[in-house]
């Protein structure tokens, strides 16, 4: 499984999946312009919060090497640029987070340029293993629930191309299919409007050879009557104190359907989705 | 509001709705040919039980007026040959019953072949008032249950398209709308994966002037949760003598999440989809 953006060593270029061709054309962009990066945030070609979280550190190093700066004043300048042109979506967390992030390890960085540029690159590349190790650990925490030759039914994609790899629910399915040699299967619903089940989820899962069954979302009652599913795992845009989730419309109808049913219903979330300050009645 | 399908008496012919071309174009399909009725039931330019069984009427009464008969007995001939021509669809139950009826007809009429033929004609255009009347009683027997103010969910189509006039849920919302001079209000849902609610019963409700949402399967639990949904109602493509109901997937979705939050669920159907020989268990 390749991984949805990634820091290439040798030539300092970054290198993700444009998720605007999927399923039907999987193809790369390959850049070291930090506005392009910028721009593969706003037309969508990357998404996903820890994605595009990963996205903006990756572009704040881009934006360094291309500032050329001989003195760290000169590269802070750049940087600020940099962390207002990366800005693109005003409600994506991770894009302001990154980027304050990456400008307080500048701010703070002692040397010169030179070497506070490679800071830069190495926080950047920390960024997004962070997400990779906060990724499979989900799963590992998950397989206490998930038993060999279970079907798990999930809703939208919060699978690997939302995350830097592996992803949330991706990882409770991946690190199951890896434990379980494959004794896994995958109902995968279709997400209406945008179909991220059907062009997203179902597409990553069967790149990774998981048996996966997409299903319209409509259906997902009548599979749980015949007993197709053992497990509902979703993900969580934003996860409340007292335990409220916000997810893709269709997991609220899910969740119920599954009650009725007796149907398990998890979800899969990093911290940084909890909200602890909101009272979500 | 136009007829789905009609016999023009001034010439002759049956006019009938091009559903193929719904909700972007409406257009009709004008033909003194049975071969030409039978092409629209194979190819769904008509659809839904009631209304195939109206063409089928209609296209043996066609057939009747092209086979220039002379005698009952070439007549007989004819019509069994347009039976088997017009039986396209080897699962609709309306087809086979209606063109028997129609066979019933010509093979017991007196007299000579041009008054058969007029009798087919007459008989073609009751099968379709019958089904006229009888959605009109459905929607009238339903004013019982539906209160001014209400807003109904439905889920596919089973509207006016699905039959001559009016349709069977149709005839509920129609018959509302007009007693409660327009204070109903519809939420269709979009109806995966072809679209019925999204292309064929939001597109006749908004013709006749009736408030319709249109919303995804998905959105219902929603919908239902935020208080917007008085009742349910929708149609039936089988319905069992234990009161079982078969219909569109999604619309036992919809039935457990509509018990969830106590929203009313009604079936509107006619005596005619009634199986009374089958086990549903």
């Amino acid at each position: 499984m390749y991984r949805t953006i990634e820091w290439l060593d040798d030539t300092n270029e970054v290198r993700l999946v444009d998720q605007t061709k999927l399923p039907l054309v999987t193809s790369h962009i390959v850049t070291s312009s930090h506005e392009r990066i910028a721009r593969t945030i706003k037309i969508m070609e990357i998404r996903g919060a820890p994605a595009i979280g990963a996205a903006a550190g990756m572009g704040m190093a881009l934006a360094a090497i291309e500032s050329k700066a001989r003195t760290k004043d000169e590269l802070l300048d750049s940087l600020e640029k940099a962390a207002v042109t990366l800005n693109t979506r005003p409600t994506a967390v991770n894009l302001t987070w990154a980027t304050a992030r990456m400008l307080d390890v500048a701010r703070g960085a002692e040397g010169d340029a030179d070497t506070i540029v490679r800071k830069l690159i190495d926080e950047a590349k920390e960024i997004a293993e962070e997400d990779v190790r906060m990724c499979r650990k989900i799963g590992e925490n998950a397989l206490a629930y998930i038993k060999p030759g279970f079907t798990i039914q999930t809703i939208c994609n919060a699978g690997s191309l939302a995350t830097v790899h592996l992803g949330t629910v991706g990882a409770v399915i991946r690190v199951a299919h890896e434990k379980y040699n494959g004794d896994i299967k995958v109902y995968a619903a279709e997400t209406r409007p945008r179909q991220q089940g059907a062009r997203l989820t179902t597409y990553e899962f069967m790149e990774d050879g998981i048996d996966t069954t997409l299903i319209t979302d409509g259906m997902i009652g009548t599979v749980f009557k015949e007993g197709r599913v053992d497990c509902c795992v979703v993900g969580s845009d934003r996860t409340f104190r007292t335990g409220h989730v916000t997810n893709k419309i269709g997991t609220y109808t899910m969740a119920i359907t599954a009650k009725y049913h007796n149907i398990p219903f998890y979800v899969a979330i990093p911290m940084s989705t909890i909200d602890w300050e909101t009272d979500p009645e």
